[in-house]
């Protein structure tokens, strides 16, 4: 490609590269990531298989991006349906527990969603026997996630909801774990009942108080 | 099969059971789950195809059955090894906290163990794509683990170290799934350390009290 492309070429080039990862994220879903290869995203995209390997060196940087641009759409689908949503994604509005609420029932709803979910777990399957696929999956979506989470509960001890002595980084694995394996596992059905009972025994304990 | 062979053919049964379980196991580590046909198992186990088929309706079940009796003599060997070990899996000394962390640690031990690991993360990944291999997987290697916290924890509610209006199969989850996501998914390492903080957060919440 040049540097510069002309303006026609660039909206070729979008045009291309939205068609790339509809079929990526179509195969993966359909097919599993074995069975996705360069060759069927191109035939499914209406590509030659050069395109593809112009711009992505190998397939798992194709649906890791794909997948990517997945998550930013349906974010920026979210903000619109919310006004109330903050920019990071998780609200801080001095109520520690009706934000963490507020954010796991949004998360239900996404990883409920049908685009993303075959994909998603198609992926996250992949990422369980592929040291390659796992690192990129949990470096690129899983840790940016569990930041925000981290960040908010920083700023609940600033304000004294949460003790001092916690480690935020493993706190917030004690409502977000769960609801991870049971929509990876489908270990049991998850509702907004459910996350926000995650919530209460997490930050109130289950020892009497 | 005659319904009572004689002691030679059951000898040579248990034998090429024995062989069976071992191949399949082998190779769902080294190949993955799709790839793990009963042709393929049988060959490494130097049977007959048929005497597979004769046992096992599929390699579903060729494989489940292989990773419950791996799970039977992983536990036989830990409780030879464990003299204070309880024969439900999770010690009642009185001591909450203490019983959890025993568990857990004993739990890290066998998720690492090199024999377990590949083919029970193989099987997992499975269970994420597949959702016939998913129920059995739930249903027999994962629920009847998680009963045992639920028993203990009611236990607990009986003797007041965990509040009464607590439900106990959401409430183990605390410290369960941090531990799964971490095994499963390599979000961060994972320690003793780290299984004991799980259970001192998940009892004691991480508000101040």
């Amino acid at each position: 490609m040049p540097d510069k492309p002309a303006p026609d070429a660039s909206r070729r080039s979008e045009k291309s590269r939205r068609a790339i990862y509809a079929a990526a994220l179509a195969l993966v879903a359909e097919t599993g990531y074995p069975k996705t290869t360069i060759e069927a995203i191109a035939a499914r995209a209406g590509v030659g298989k050069q395109t593809i390997y112009r711009w992505w060196p190998s397939k798992a940087d194709v649906l890791m991006e794909a997948f990517l641009d997945l998550g930013e759409q349906a974010a920026a689908r979210q903000e619109g349906a919310r006004a109330d949503r903050q920019p990071d994604g998780i609200p801080d509005t001095g109520d520690l527990a009706a934000d963490l609420k507020t954010v796991l029932r949004a998360t239900v709803d996404a990883l409920f969603d049908p685009a993303f979910e075959a994909p998603a777990r198609a992926l996250a399957a992949e990422g369980l026997v592929n040291d390659q696929v796992g690192r990129q999956y949990v470096a690129k979506l899983l840790q940016p996630q569990l930041e925000l989470y981290v960040h908010r509960l920083r700023s609940a001890q600033d304000t004294g909801a949460v003790r001092p002595d916690i480690d935020p980084r493993i706190a917030l694995e004690l409502f977000v774990s769960p609801l991870a394996q049971r929509w990876l596992q489908r270990t049991a059905p998850v509702s907004y009942e459910y996350t926000d009972t995650l919530v209460d025994y997490a930050l109130h304990g289950l020892a009497p108080r």
